[in-house]
């Protein structure tokens, strides 16, 4: 039963695969491209949703629900939109099956829409068309409002979390009276995102904007989150986006303003999906499994009895339910595996895969010396310690553990960062060590493409706040404001 | 901008529809047959998916998410389920759409799926289908597992909460190894919903089980709770389903009992949706608006100053700061509302309109006598109270109103059940007085179409441990084993 994972060395892709699979966090489904988030996947997702949630609430968001059919013509409202988003996804054309004659089910070509009907694949045209009956005067600004949601984007090429045809996300979309106002919505809820995953998941971020040819398709301005996987590879892990006036245009929503003239409503959008789990599992697992951040774990500890007979078991478990008490009251989450159906050995191996971080194991001889084993995920270290010292040590742990990932993750980081000077160097560190690399470039398309069409990387990011000064871009020499951030992506 | 209601008494469903907008709880949308279910009636439908989420979690259950879409040769698997549910659905054909020459969007022709694919109208298939790899011993039972999600089941006739092509819903699937285990699990689900209408709901429920026409299409036994509402009509407010081993044979999941024999999994599915919030209103709203029982109410009390100048603002925000301090330590949940954008009055219907419990007014005499105004909902009493006793007397109010809408419906709908003895008698008060109806029934196919085809009336429920004695049909004179419950029904 003991389930193996190939090394990251070996095949990256297929440890990784391996792992989502086998620590029972998702799996592919019967339907094309379409994952089954499963329990212990989907509690981890959980604890994601519910503590942005409630940052969202903190600063004033709502949450509702909006439809998940999309007429066809809505697109074609916003004409940059529609190019980023019409074309892969899924379409609903009828609204009825019927049996036939020998018992087969077909559709109803009677049931034809005659509109046909998208499958969000974001839900900017819905919501405005929405927004339009709400917004009339001043009073009714800003509108801040969240939806958790599901959407689709037919891809050909699918990977459990990363990409997938359907996936879980929430959407902000916020509706103000300012180009001001909605410009610091966006950038405060990129300091949401950024907080939220170096605090929670323990991902460091470089904040950013993007290029134009990487921008959000109907966007002014992208806002994102950029972090650095384990095999060099970039991930987009949050975009907030500041809309301009754009999609009050194309949907004709305008608010009276104090002086009572007629105005144009400012809008951003934003979100974080189930890809979120991708950045996870690969910024801190290794070849035994996935390692969990302790805020994120769906319990951060386990306790593991070792016993050859009832009588010993009972021992053990009336000392583990002392141990559980004192968890409780400190807000530690624990699971005591009492499971006659598998040995003790089985249970070590299924948690370090599933990315536990603490272990504890309690035999017949740690009840007589007042001791039992503690072991702790990230650093795989063991120690014996008191029953009376367990709970100190416990959140002790688990404090460390959290912010020895942030730092290990960071570090990592600081040594895949890589400036380079000429398009030489750009090409030999990209095809060796791999990494974020910190160029000038001339902010044109036409460099973007090239080194695009040469080397795979994109301008992953242009940092804020970077106190970067001027210099040469590396392919065409022509002036440049400050580096910019490329990598493979994911 | 005061938005008085149609009374129940002139158009019982017009005071409906026009509750559901005014009180900002939901809208149509431009897709047909779906709504927008906007921020203040997410927030109710929140709480109550919070409360109910930490019942099924209590209770051993763990969330997952499963495909929006299922293949539509899935449906063909159980036999009796395809009837029930394959016909009225959103059928997806193509993946994509694409721009003619004169810039229109169009379905691409070449983009059609090989088989199509079915948006969710319940998940039993697609999950059962999923099972199938999970389940290979008795080690890996039982499975007790719980999906929120959004379905969608084609409407022609639609109404805000009750009946939408897209709705909001939770439905639990649970794989277990014995009968006996599967239909424990099946009553257990009914309790919970059942205490989760009374206790915070504030719904009193009759539980029983459907007869085998109102059954679940694939169950051999659907468990029901059915609430009365205010005009007499019956609403099912959720169902849990016994499927024996329909799903296991039709997906072929079996698995390895203790003994080493294969055997077919037993199952069960239960389920509620956003239609509660339409059992909610329902039940305990007025001709002023929403009335909220205080455990479901996304602030309990707002508290609205009076004042003429900003001076006298002042100290009443620094009285309301005091408030509200004591109530965030005794969990109410309060609203400040000072917009200077609109009157008192105006926010004195505003709130009455969206049914919040209670509303305190500070005005500037108020403080020179140290006492406030505090109206509650449900009986629309106003009282002077003095500062000192304001966070009590809220506690208290709060707990009464929470049992005196429950007691209040009780009390309706024990008035509003007859017991009848002859088909006379049956639909005279069908026709006049509505509500339940307790009769006699032979327990046929035959009997119950006739009813229905002559009044309208379905059979609600076969209630469980009524003590009921044996009797004669009120139609057909044969024996009966105990009376059933009939209405007219949303």
């Amino acid at each position: 039963m003991s389930k193996k994972l190939t090394t990251r060395e070996k095949n990256y892709s297929k440890w990784y695969n391996e792992l989502v699979v086998n620590a029972d966090l998702a799996e592919n489904s019967g339907v094309r491209g379409c994952m089954v988030i499963k329990p212990y996947g989907f509690a981890i997702w959980e604890k994601m949703q519910s503590i942005l949630d409630r940052m969202f609430k903190e600063t004033g968001h709502q949450n509702a629900y909006f439809p998940l059919f999309i007429p066809k013509s809505y697109f074609n409202k916003e004409a940059e939109h529609v190019d980023g988003f019409a074309k892969e996804c899924a379409v609903v054309t009828h609204y009825r099956l019927k049996n036939t004659d020998d018992n087969k089910i077909v559709v109803d070509e009677k049931a034809k829409l005659e509109e046909e009907l998208i499958v969000r694949p974001t839900s900017e045209t819905i919501i405005w068309d929405t927004y339009k009956r709400w917004i009339q005067s001043y009073r009714d600004l800003p509108i801040l409002v969240n939806q958790w949601a599901n959407v689709v984007r037919w891809e050909m090429r699918t990977r459990l979390f990363l990409r997938t045809s359907e996936f879980l996300w929430q959407e902000g979309h916020t509706a103000h009276a300012t180009k001001k106002e909605a410009l610091k919505e966006a950038e405060l809820i990129l300091d949401i995102y950024s907080d939220f995953l170096e605090k929670t998941l323990a991902i460091p971020v470089l904040k950013g904007t993007k290029s134009s040819s990487e921008r959000f398709a109907g966007a002014i301005e992208t806002y994102c989150i950029e972090t650095l996987m384990q095999d060099g590879k970039a991930l987009q892990a949050g975009t907030s986006h500041f809309l301009g006036q754009n999609f009050a245009k194309a949907f004709n929503v305008k608010f009276t303003n104090k002086e009572g003239k007629l105005e144009y409503v400012w809008a951003t959008s934003w979100g974080v999906s189930t890809r979120l789990m991708g950045a996870l599992i690969m910024t801190h697992s290794d070849d035994k499994g996935l390692v969990l951040p302790p805020k994120l774990a769906p319990f951060q500890v386990v306790i593991i009895p070792i016993y050859s007979n009832n009588e010993q078991l009972d021992k053990i478990s009336a000392q583990a339910k002392n141990i559980i008490e004192n968890f409780k009251e400190n807000d530690i989450s624990v699971k005591f595996d009492n499971r006659d159906t598998q040995k003790p050995g089985w249970k070590f191996n299924e948690y370090e895969l599933k990315g536990t971080p603490i272990r504890i194991a309690i035999g017949p001889r740690d009840l007589e010396n007042n001791t039992c084993e503690i072991a702790r995920r990230d650093t795989l270290i063991k120690e014996l310690i008191n029953f009376e010292d367990i709970t100190s040590k416990t959140l002790s742990i688990l404090e460390e553990m959290q912010n020895n990932l942030f730092n290990k993750a960071l570090a990592f980081r600081k040594e895949n960062t890589t400036t380079v000077n000429t398009y030489n160097e750009f090409k030999e560190i990209l095809s060796t060590k791999g990494g974020f690399i910190a160029a000038h470039w001339d902010g044109t398309e036409e460099t973007e493409l090239k080194i695009k069409e040469e080397t795979k990387a994109t301008i992953r990011c242009i940092p804020i706040n970077s106190n970067d000064s001027e210099g040469k871009c590396v392919i065409s020499g022509k002036k440049s404001k400050q580096k910019v951030i490329f990598a493979i992506a994911y």
